[in-house]
């Protein structure tokens, strides 16, 4: 059996994590290295590498947790542009980045994971963003 | 009655594109400032500032061609990730970036708009790429 994701583990409630929004194929929480406040992944439950390869059920699931996500994130924290970013390159199971932003120069920041994530200040929005 | 997007004016045909694919609700084409060979812009027809703004069906059928276009995109060019990007500052016609590369510092960089498009080039990527 293929080694369990690191999302697939929050998805088991194996690793803890700051959930804003769930469904029967979905999960959205809080990065904990973010580029900026509110900085959110969108996953589908099944672990699947790439989003282009998710099952039409899974890809619609996504895109809709997506953009109910957004639409969250815009009406709480207030910013005028809630971008969107797919890579690929570091957690082989898809995944989302949905990145609150004003100053355009926020959205282009790329992720700092070379922090300790603040879990006290993450709980704290996730308790503001959850649904 | 509000301005016409540069996007609606290609979806009327008044501006040329190099068109990848086309359906009912939806239009895929080459950004004329590419970040990368391959890099396409998929619209909805329907001129819609922000991604999450879109009804139901639009945001489906343009997510939907977005997965279709991706998929071409990665089996003609090659390359291993397709990333994508929502930004949302420039054009106020919703729109999905496809980046397709292979290194991740590709994926990072920012839209280069001060160069001419190379039109023959574009066009005839655009062939390869089509439907």
């Amino acid at each position: 059996m293929r080694e369990q994701s690191v999302f697939t583990k929050i998805v088991n409630g194996e690793i803890p994590s700051h959930k804003i929004y769930e469904d029967e194929r979905t999960l959205a929480f809080l990065d904990v290295f973010p580029t900026v406040e509110g900085h959110t992944l969108v996953i589908p439950k099944n672990q699947v590498e790439f989003l282009w390869d998710l099952d039409d059920e899974d890809y619609a699931a996504v895109r809709d947790t997506a953009k109910k996500v957004a639409k969250r994130l815009q009406e709480v924290l207030g910013t005028k542009y809630i971008g969107e970013k797919v890579i690929g390159t570091d957690v082989p199971h898809a995944h989302i980045h949905l990145v609150p932003f004003d100053d355009p120069a926020t959205y282009q920041k790329a992720h700092a994971d070379n922090t300790e994530p603040d879990h006290e200040k993450l709980a704290a929005l996730a308790k503001r963003l959850a649904f």
